[in-house]
């Protein structure tokens, strides 16, 4: 029934929902028959970080195994000047040396309803867009409750699929207490650093061992992944299981256009300006370094991201070929004739694009709250905010501040992560900077923002004012709600009190827009189906999803399946080990031990995204052969359209982690708890 | 009579000219008596660089110090992989081993001539400003003009100052031969990279030697400065002798407003991109580095420069004053009732700005071809461009393509330094990126410049085929004129040619704005003459300027006057020797033999900007004491107004000079003939 968007040409493309799998597909090209046990045991293995990232369980008492770059943020956040875990890495040797992960949850997938005709129903025929979008988010709202008593082990979701042509509930089971084992230095996890991301041949062991804890011990499970025995070869057929964030098939082709010409720019220009910022920043001081580097490596993944996107959409061969199929699609819609609804909402997209493009970028900057780059103005806003929507009934309120939400949002809110006012006041700076080159130093409420002062020490005003860093204040505004919102002089809460009606405002036009142009996505969808044109897949939701690929370089520039542990010593010595291609004293010292021929690296044509990184790559038989951790340049287009030529998924070998653990590490606990 | 903007209040503002000298104030504000001996021994000893800094001659045998980062370019392109006088540095110990400078030129004043009234002359009553613009460029044409024969020693320059109320015609003696005789490593020159840069307190030796040949042999100078025997203190009167680039002291409220809104943002853009792609390029590979470095540097400067100059432009009490003082003049002139002319200057300034801010910025990227960072590109443009002009009389061509810049044009077009194919690719991809996302992927003249193709394909195609890098080539094309030029199948030909007409009509449409915002300029100025407003000098123009100024720290915010090598070696051991705050092999050898308490870098109220760089700092006795280098981050709003109380101008002490090639490099030589 979700017939839609991949032709039969288009191999392995595809991000296949777990109650719809392609059966047919996998039989018929590969000869594999996907059994529902085999599935089953996949989807109970595989686990979803609240960071954005997935991973996989592997041993019975809730280890998991998903990418170091995916752990980065907590490994840094359990750092202190003097203890860099990401510098030095970590090993637990026994449970009692885990360190808990303060704000970390993990869900994991244990059952999908279809609900779209309930969601359906409770929008009546004569209701316009904005009526039937509350309709709508009262009944998932309803959907999503779960009691206070369980909300600890559970979380409801209902996921919009196709834009809103379908809406399934997914059901998990959660784990917020979680607990970090192993972590590598980042010099191994991530080898090569920004030169080196999105490319391969690559040399990364991009790992490491968290456990799930229930009771305050470990947690007990049913499902997890064995390791395989051999590595993968050349054209062996490879799954992944993971939960690939977003992605823009479905997206019509002006609003393709609208991402090349206007929202992927003003990322980039936003992305360059706090690279160059957190660069040099960071360059100041080691210490500097050391604090800013999450934030420096998102920016730099973001950017060269983004510079991927933009390059493949500048590409006129690419962005014409999307539009080319577009417009044959609507040439087919107008001569069955039967399909109003469908050919009206290509022009209600494009005029909301052409609209929000005339904006400019105030509501980004405003309403998505990117003028402030500030984690001490987040909880600002998220203290404001929540006092404000608590007043309001649970379906009416925002996302993220229902009932559903709230162990997530004090997880979050009360996380004990380290804040530090110098990087603070360098990001604050900076965004403020962005705000006013963006929306005009003159704009009314830029100028109330400032408040007379400069960028720079109105940043600095803020963050030296702001005792928001201070747990106790946090909870007593959290607790005291509008009252004592309104009551604190904070210029942090101040600052977010005073704009509180401006974003809203903003907000909520973004959110009917985007209602809009769900609702009309909706409508070009089931034309698709209608018309029976290619099969099966909705753009991806950050919700489990399935691929399908083979192990296969890039023939057309000569680009190898993998990569081994010889290779990665060959260019720490080729590049006269200057960073990032350096190696710690420890892999230096352990070098002569480890085996040169075990595979590090490989690639595969699974169809994957941002949401991905640590997704378990298993083989016909479920076991795990890989971790994918990355995509190559030429993949960064699948956000768009999915390219099997030059695609591919980039992965760790399994064997080479246990290579690792057994040569460099000595980590004979893990190796017997994963039965290597 | 050239009385202008600087009222009594703003202390040591002031970039004066040579045949105006502050004589009065000089001597009411510091008790010191410029006397005419003085000032043209100072002008003789004074040297201008080609490459846009300053320096000055410091032996009778035409040795000239200067900033290294002024040398910069030139002793990168005399390195090679493998002979990386950046990294190494170099000392000749022998006029013999002195190294060639290929197109280096340097200008050395000799006089000063008011023009005005001739270039007034030629413009007739009812003349329109188009031909009132072409009449004035006749005249100067005329006055440029140097006989063939002593076009190689000679050079004569009509400088249009306050904006168009006076015409100087300055004529320099020309050096073309110049030998590189030592620089120090970039690691000491630069200590501090860009974190340091316009900072304080400093720690850089950013000094180098050249020396100018004439005749195959040192050329014989009669002026040169002597080293001073003593350190400067604090509170010393000091001068600088060099070549400020440009300021904008005298725009309108209007113009600032379109640079802190328009002009510095889109800078920033160009900037923060070139960085990041130059940067994440240059960490791919050590060679990438060393190829890339230059660039690299002088992206991340003008960085810097410009992200402090938007700093103090959003700093409303800095942007506000500068309004209200405008304000108040016009109000002075309204009151007169007899400036008409002045008053509706302002207007026409405005609508002018106004309408090239809404035009965006295809002027700059195809007219200012910013859409083209290519060396390969820049050599065609000039190929192509010099075909067109030749066929025009001298006096209707463009600036730069008139007989009288021959000398220089040729040097630079026939210079043999390397140009390297994956350099070109990497900012020639990124440039043209970045007129894409500027002027629209869908543009007509865009199509047509990527030629079907994405930026990266088509920026490859474009270096890949291109043959210029043949000094042959372009020696032939060169010669073969038009004929040559339109025959040519050289892809960079082809382009630059497929695009002259409209490039040209941007830089013509361009040049006529320019020259009528100048008029109306010179209108506002000699309003301010008429009301007797402040006092004497014109904005910079590259021509020769002094400074007066004291030794002085910034009392505020506890800056000291001065640092020493004690401070050098503290810095770069508390930052763990960590790059850019490392020193090389020779320096940590060396370190014992320091004195510790020897100055190294100081600061003093100077006013100064870009191009000041390697200008001589002179005491009452016209001895050398320093060497400018930079001005702190404060100074970066001098710019448009002058900050006694926090801006500096940063140098090198001459004494620090001395120790350094006295305890690390033992250069016996030099210090003899610098009489040290």
């Amino acid at each position: 029934m979700m017939a839609m968007l991949v032709a039969e040409a288009r191999a392995d493309e595809g991000m296949w929902l777990f109650n719809d799998p392609p059966v047919e597909q996998v039989l018929q090209r590969h000869g594999f028959r996907i059994e529902a046990g085999w599935l089953d045991h996949l989807r109970e293995s595989s686990v979803r970080f609240s960071t954005g990232g997935s991973g996989s369980f592997v041993s019975s008492r809730g280890l998991i195994l998903t990418n170091h770059h995916v752990g980065a943020g907590i490994i840094d956040s359990l750092s202190r000047e003097g203890r860099d875990l990401m510098q030095d890495g970590f090993l637990a040797r026994t449970p009692a040396d885990e360190l808990p992960c303060g704000d970390l949850e993990l869900n994991v997938l244990e059952s999908i309803r279809d609900v779209t005709a309930e969601v359906e129903a409770a929008v009546a025929g004569e209701m316009d867009d904005q009526a039937a979008m509350m309709a709508r988010r009262a009944v998932i709202a309803g959907l999503e409750r779960v009691d206070e008593a369980e909300s600890a082990r559970r979380v409801r979701e209902v996921v919009t699929l196709h834009r809103g042509a379908a809406y399934h509930l997914y059901e998990y089971r959660r784990f917020t207490d979680v607990r970090l084992v192993f972590a590598p230095e980042r010099q191994i996890a991530a080898f090569g650093g920004d030169p080196d991301n999105f490319e391969f041949p690559r040399y990364c062991l991009d790992g490491c061992f968290f456990r799930a804890y229930e009771g305050g011990r470990p947690a007990s499970v049913g499902h997890f992944l064995r390791w395989a025995d051999e590595p993968v070869e050349e054209g062996e057929l490879v799954f992944t299981s993971g939960h690939p964030g977003r992605t823009s098939r479905a997206l019509t082709h002006a609003q393709v256009r609208a991402m090349r010409d206007t929202w992927l720019p003003f990322d980039l220009e936003a992305l360059h300006r706090r690279e160059v910022a957190l660069g040099t920043w960071s360059e100041r001081d080691p210490e500097n370094r050391r604090r800013a580097r999450g934030a420096l490596v998102g920016t730099q993944n973001g950017r060269k991201a983004r510079g991927g996107m933009l390059g493949r959409l500048l590409d006129p061969s690419f962005i014409d070929r999307h539009g080319r199929e577009e417009a044959e699609f609507r040439a087919r819609l107008r001569e069955r004739g039967s399909h109003a609804a469908a050919e009206s909402a290509f022009a209600e997209i494009e005029a909301v694009v052409g609209r929000q493009q005339a904006d400019g970028f105030r509501g980004a900057l405003l309403g998505g709250m990117r003028a402030f780059d500030s984690r001490l103005f987040g909880m600002a806003w998220t203290l404001v905010t929540v006092a404000t929507e608590r007043e309001l009934p649970d379906e009416e309120r925002k996302d993220g501040f229902r009932d559903a939400d709230r162990v997530s949002l004090e997880l979050d809110l009360f996380s004990e992560d380290p804040i530090y006012r110098d990087v603070e006041r360098a990001r604050l700076a900076d965004s403020l900077t962005f705000l006013c080159v963006k929306v005009g130093a003159e704009d009314a409420t830029v100028v109330r923002i400032l408040g007379g002062k400069s960028p720079q020490d109105r940043a600095r005003e803020l963050v030296d004012g702001c005792g928001l860093d201070s747990l106790e204040l946090r909870r007593a505004l959290y607790e005291g709600g509008q009252a004592a919102i309104e009551a604190s002089e904070d210029p942090m809460i101040v600052l977010a009190r005073g704009i509180e009606e401006e974003v809203r405002s903003l907000q909520e036009r973004w959110e009917r827009d985007e209602e809009v142009l769900a609702q009309c996505q909706a409508k070009i969808v089931r034309a698709r189906f209608d018309l029976a044109e290619g099969v099966v897949y909705p753009d991806a939701t950050f919700s489990l999803r399935l691929s399908v690929g083979k192990v296969r370089g890039v023939e057309e520039s000569g680009v190898p399946f993998r990569t081994t542990y010889a290779g990665l010593f060959g260019r720490n010595e080729r590049m006269g080990g200057a960073a990032p291609f350096d190696l710690s004293a420890r892999w230096l010292e352990a070098a002569p031990r480890v085996d040169p021929s075990v595979p590090l690296n490989f690639v595969s044509t699974n169809d994957i995204t941002g949401g991905n990184s640590g997704s378990p790559v298993v083989d016909r038989q479920g076991r795990l052969v890989g971790l994918v951790f990355d995509g190559n340049l030429d993949s960064l287009g699948n956000d768009v359209r999915y390219d099997e030529a030059r695609a591919r998924a980039v992965s760790v070998c399994a064997l080479g982690i246990v290579e690792a653990l057994r040569s460099v590490y000595a980590a004979e606990e893990l190796l017997e708890e994963i039965g290597r």
